[in-house]
């Protein structure tokens, strides 16, 4: 790291011009600033997701006709925004959410980065924010984690929460595409999903909540997905349940569970054993983790794995019939999370999900294999 | 405006306290302090949209538990936000636009700004952000306009813009209510909407497009409605359009044009003549312009006023068959928008509004002449 430094201290003025011309900010051109007073870390025990963060951030700004600034290391610091800035008034903004892992070997890795990388650009452009090479930013982010490595959790069930963000910063009240921008990436340790094994949720299923439909944004990871759902998420809440289960359509179909996408593992109505998760038809979040699922699923050739559209009149008659095995969400966060009750239009609906939870089970233990590095594997990136 | 700053001066710290514990924030414990050095003021004639700020903001914060701060009148100034704050993530957002009026008789004027209080409420428990007085608010933003007045153009075409803005500002990552929050208005100068007499716009009205969706929130001023418009706007501008008229729904139902509701003056199938806007029905903002043309032209009792959904088939018609008359959007920023053109299906619909304009006339003068204060109105306030 003392390299990098020094290296960036050599650049001449004249150089670091030449750069922020670039479509692309580089990994080359990074510069670090530590940070002289380290915090305390917290304990694992007491990790409150998206409460804690590391001591370091990474920043890169972006001008119209300018292009990018170097990307840069330095200490978490509050963002100055002037009030007009168009994030604040019309939600310029996107982000992505990954996690790198204290691995056996004292190693630390990174989940398919580049696949983050590549819907992060994508939000971008449904935001008209700016393009960039998703591998420098991966290259830049691996250097971040370095520098903190410290803040990522010595235990097989914590993990390092990965928060990439970009914000539309231009400060004038036009709805208008953003001339300024800032991408920036904070760190922070969280804890384990299920510190006592699985926790199955109960889901409000009510139509009358929509969280995407057809020409909107739903398949970008937008800021502006996620403001509407909170009021949802109460409702859900105060009808005893943990997560919605966002359905759409006159058929009611399933979406999505809270932030994470849906799987359901079934006899289907032609007798096959079926993992069946909807299709990305513009409605459903591409998740990493529902991707990982489908290309494990279809490795093992066991069963049919299909994307395709489910209805609860058609999740309704396979439950009467028990030909439902399990449901579970899929994301980052969890990696699977199993739902034992849908309630929908007054009714429990009772999922079977943990009488064995016997893919939920298989998936969580080998993709956590994975990313832990128990089990080698190209998807999971040593920092 | 000394006795206010006096008056708080003497306020003791335990009657702040006291004041924060409310459920809302109240005009009579607003603080000032003024800019030492104001800035210069633009020209009237080089005014762009929102790229003016006047000196002064009023900035009012929350946290659960402990209430309102008091109301602060200050210098405009950058804010300091954690850069996790829920703003930057999920949108937690929301705004309003409202103008003073420079009248002929020097006063200041603003318009129906109870109207605006209340959408905003709306808007805020929408987004889970908490409630307060409406009319408290309209006090201080009484008074940060008296403040600023050199900033109220001396013209009678030009506005103060008053942008009410309400932010989630808790620094975590959790898709969870906000625990902090802050309120902030800005104000700025801006030019006439039409410098030189209307300027009737073409609009692009593709339905791969959808701006709402019923169970989303398309009838709230949150900052998610408008990210996803800005590519949209583009693509618009690309086929030669000046805005997208946002059609819903598989019978193309018009809803709104660009940030504007919509109106449409035609012979019915029945024969009436008759103003039309789409219904409050969840896909629309309730706007207080289209509010208040919808009341001057109910007071007339001169043709049928409806609120109720059209279609492009309709229109088409009607379009084939003469009926139509005028067909105009309606908003803050320009009060009403005669609409020349509309872009369907790859055929150009030629809209007859500019052919003598009445309608549109009419209301551009019985609205800015309340507003101007040249008719008296209980809808326009003095500040």
């Amino acid at each position: 790291m003392s390299a990098v430094l020094l290296k960036h201290k050599l650049l001449s003025p004249c150089l670091r011009l030449a750069s922020t011309a670039s479509s692309t900010f580089k990994y080359e051109d990074l510069e670090i600033s530590l940070n002289a007073t380290p915090q305390a870390k917290p304990d694992n025990d007491k990790l409150v997701f998206g409460h804690h963060f590391s001591d370091h951030m990474l920043t890169v700004d972006w001008v119209a006709g300018r292009g990018w600034t170097r990307p840069y290391i330095h200490p978490v610091q509050d963002l100055r925004l002037h009030p007009g800035a168009k994030v604040l008034h019309y939600a310029v903004e996107l982000f992505e959410g990954m996690k790198a892992y204290r691995c056996a070997d004292g190693k630390v890795r990174i989940f398919r980065p580049l696949e983050n990388m590549k819907r992060m650009c994508s939000s971008a452009e449904r935001s008209s924010l700016p393009d960039f090479d998703g591998g420098e930013l991966v290259k830049c982010i691996k250097k971040l984690i370095s520098i903190d490595s410290e803040w990522v959790p010595q235990s097989n069930k914590c993990s390092l929460y990965i928060r990439p963000t970009f914000i539309g910063t231009e400060p004038t009240l036009g709805v208008t595409t953003s001339s300024q921008a800032k991408l920036y990436v904070l760190t922070g340790p969280v804890g384990p999903y299920y510190p006592t094994g699985f926790k199955p949720v109960t889901l409000l299923a009510d139509p009358q909540y929509v969280r995407a439909w057809p020409g909107g944004c739903g398949m970008y990871k937008m800021g502006a997905n996620y403001a509407p759902t909170i009021q949802i998420q109460k409702v859900a809440a105060g009808q005893g349940c943990q997560q919605v289960l966002w359905l759409f359509g006159d058929d009611h179909q399933l979406t999505e569970v809270g932030t994470m996408n849906l799987f359901v593992y079934w006899i289907n109505e032609q007798g096959e054993e079926e993992l069946l998760t909807p299709p990305l038809n513009g409605l459903i979040l591409p998740g990493v983790t529902r991707k990982s699922l489908l290309e494990l699923a279809r490795e093992w050739k066991e069963f049919k794995v299909s994307e395709k559209e489910i209805n609860m009149k058609q999740l309704v008659k396979a439950l009467n019939e028990n030909r439902v095995k399990e449901i579970f969400g899929a994301g980052t966060a969890c990696v699977v999370c199993p739902v034992e009750k849908i309630l929908y239009k007054g009714q429990e609906l009772n999922i079977p999900t943990m009488v064995d939870a016997k893919l939920t089970n298989r998936f969580f233990g080998q993709l956590t294999d994975i990313q832990y590095g128990r089990t080698p594997h190209p998807w999971s990136e040593v920092v």
